[in-house]
């Protein structure tokens, strides 16, 4: 298969991360026989600081010619501290997100066995925890109207969605649920927010046609209870943009770490893989990132292109590291010299090399 | 001291545990000789039932003139099914807060030694933590503008923050602050949000007048995670409505059960005193109910008008009652018939008799 690939490191600890994926992607191509072909772009803070703005018009531009994007992450320190800021590096994520028209992103919660006692939940508390979020990615408060008065003392969000944004996510959440435990929770405020009350109608009025799923409703400040108390209940959730941000970022605990989890955006006619993490400055350039985010981010892209082979071998590989303690330090008890592009290179050496790779 | 106190028993479990908190105020008052009065009002389902209306004047009339309102819990699970019901209980509450002027939120988190194990959490990740969290209550976005349009087909809701909605309880965050381990993080969207950018600005202009204490910022997604990776970092948490709401569900985690929780919301002419839980109406009518809630809610009322012995009291009898697992259902694993009713007993007959209370 041929596939033209965007690659959006980003900032901080993007670039590291993304490198080791890109690594594993070009081996898995070698191994295949894929063509792969790879091309940079810039984007977020870094971006801001060679175009002045965090999403150039280049970077739409090879995107949108690209047959999928790998995304690292942006966000400085700097701009965090200063709220007065017009420019900023979030920008440059979520118009892409808008321009590209992704509007569902895809993030899986699973607690590996290998790991059930990295987590700070106890070990009975998230074994064989297997959730699968929905997050629609192009609507909600993010992108409704901002309002800042002349005298900057009062500012407003609006947090909109049509009957459309919520039909097209739903369907999709209601056919995973299909292929899998048939379970479908929708997470609202619909006791609080009109918004919220419209996800519920929506989706109460699809029901019908996914007899075999068990839809039910939490509202959010549940959720995010229930999700540490009982993260067993979960199959497929299901919801809006903010509360998906919030709901995976605090999945990660159930896993050990964000250095973990990735996640697809998914549209009509573009897809983009990243690792859901942030960009970390702090932690940038001293080779103690997690690149397993991003590998798996690689995984789901290449299971998006319909090549499993490839994507099991990656995910095998990912396995085979975490067995072997191959971890960056986020994880890591028993070694303190892995690093960043250690786990890579492992994981590429397990590509090129099934059945023979160990530590040494 | 005299107190005239509107008793607000609401929905579902609500009557139950309120009951209790109240059997606990009525025997500090007669054992340090105060006189409390206690006048029972409508709210919620219950008074939509019986006048149509969640918050009926004549409740709004008696919460104006008392000195303190003792709130149970709204809701039932026939309006949270259905999205169309123009009349909530939960207006009831909203409104409530609204029309007193309780801006303020107030939510300890405190991990108990003697449940410790009862958390999710590891032991090692909870104890000792003490987090005091600020949750604005009367602006953002559950009272913005909603609409739904003729169609039905779009709806949104708008999130709103004025200067002086933040300076306000800000101040009274920052005062907190300085007088526990002087650290404030104000958590927000602000990478996201223009009204979270305001918040961020807001409190970074106040910080120069408390020198002493130690602000920093965390974006909400990520602090959902840190809430649960390592509690022990927060000392005073502030933040606006939705975030508090979430957060602090969140945060029953670490206490062992969110029948553990209490909150106080305080205006500037009003005070009220609440459980954080929800209405349960499965639970309801079964015993099961854990009144702790409510009866440190009463704890907070009498610590508000400065009756510390009194509270302390309370919460002595509160601390006996889990050491000896004199508790209900969520928590306790030693006996199994101990009653909503029976804790409230046992809570009271302490006070009556501190020094001779046992459990036979
Ligand atoms: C950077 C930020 C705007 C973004 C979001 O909230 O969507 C991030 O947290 C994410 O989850 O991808
Ligand atoms: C009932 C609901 C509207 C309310 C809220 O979200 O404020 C509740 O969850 C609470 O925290 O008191």
């Amino acid at each position: 298969m041929k596939l033209n690939i965007a690659v959006l490191p980003g900032d901080g600890i993007g670039p590291e991360v993304i490198a080791q994926a890109v690594k594993v992607l070009k081996a898995i191509a070698m191994e295949f026989n894929h063509v792969f072909t790879f091309q940079n772009a810039l984007v977020g803070a870094s971006a801001i600081e060679k175009t002045g703005n965090p999403l150039p018009e280049e970077t739409v531009n090879i995107c949108e010619n690209a047959d999928a994007i790998l995304f690292g992450a942006i966000g400085n320190a700097a701009f965090d501290l200063d709220p007065y800021a017009k420019i900023r590096p979030e920008q440059g994520l979520l118009r892409l997100r808008k321009s590209l028209g992704l509007y569902t992103n895809i993030r899986p919660v699973i607690a590996y066995d290998d790991l059930l006692n990295k987590s700070s939940l106890k070990k009975k508390q998230i074994a064989n925890t297997n959730i699968l979020i929905y997050r629609e990615l192009t609507g909600g408060i993010y992108f409704g109207e901002k309002k800042l008065s002349d005298d900057g003392n009062t500012a407003s969000d609006i947090c909109e969605y049509t009957r459309f944004e919520i039909e097209r996510i739903a369907h999709l959440a209601f056919k995973a649920a299909q292929s899998r435990k048939r379970k479908l929770t929708l997470v609202d405020k619909a006791n609080a927010l009109e918004s919220s009350r419209l996800w519920r109608r929506v989706v109460q009025e699809l029901a019908p046609q996914y007899p075999n799923v068990n839809l039910n409703f939490m509202y959010m400040d549940n959720a995010a209870m229930e999700l540490i108390v009982n993260p067993r209940q979960f199959d497929v959730i299901l919801t809006e943009n903010m509360f998906g941000d919030i709901l995976s970022e605090e999945a990660s605990v159930i896993v050990g770490s964000i250095g973990l989890l990735a996640s697809s955006s998914i549209g009509d006619n573009h897809c983009m893989f990243e690792p859901i993490h942030g960009a970390y400055s702090k932690a940038a350039n001293k080779g103690i990132a997690n690149p397993i985010a991003s590998i798996l981010a690689a995984a789901m892209l290449l299971e998006h292109f319909g090549l499993d082979d490839e994507a099991a071998l990656v995910r095998e590989g990912v396995d085979k590291s975490l067995k072997l303690h191959i971890t960056t330090p986020d994880l890591n008890t028993k070694y303190d010299n892995i690093t960043t592009t250690k786990v890579g290179d492992f994981i590429e050496d397990f590509i090129n090399n099934p059945d023979e790779t160990n530590l040494n």
